[in-house]
């Protein structure tokens, strides 16, 4: 399984984010062609309780890195992509894994 | 789903992280109770071709957030906790997710 790993920072209006995040941003991630599985999670904190280094973390699953490759640069991939413009205003740190 | 996600840093010496996470690390993560998936991925790199900004991306998930104290608090826990600290030379950034 090769992913698409998306960390986002802390944004400007964290309820603002939320709502685009629900609404607009998860439907047309679902819409990627060859996405095996999409998760996204909020994160609440450390364990220490320290701030939490990131707002959100999400990831998309593909059967290999050819099938992401291309999923990614499809016109659904592509609005998806477009649209993180839109509403990550704490930035987003993005990086492909396997395992 | 609760999870409790580790970004790794990129080590002092890869192929000794390497050896020892899938030697050694793993088999004491397996061993903590309530565990109910345990994803490790190796980063390959971002979409952009630039720098990985993690070296290993590990993510163990429990139905809720009061298994996931338990499970950590476990002598099983307490053990895969201790074990971060002898081979993570690149540090270790932990967050708690929910989603």
């Amino acid at each position: 399984m090769v992913r698409f790993v998306v960390l986002y920072g802390q944004p400007e209006d964290p309820a603002a984010f939320d709502e685009h995040y629900a609404n607009t941003h998860i439907p047309l991630v679902e819409k990627i062609p060859n996405l095996r599985r999409f998760e996204a999670c909020k994160v609440l904190g450390t364990p220490d309780g320290g701030a939490a280094p990131y707002y959100y973390h999400a990831e998309l699953c593909f059967d290999d890195a050819a099938a992401l490759e291309s999923s990614l640069a499809s016109p659904e991939g592509q609005a998806a992509g477009a649209d993180v413009e839109t509403f990550a205003t704490g930035g987003a740190t993005v990086m492909i894994t396997q395992g």
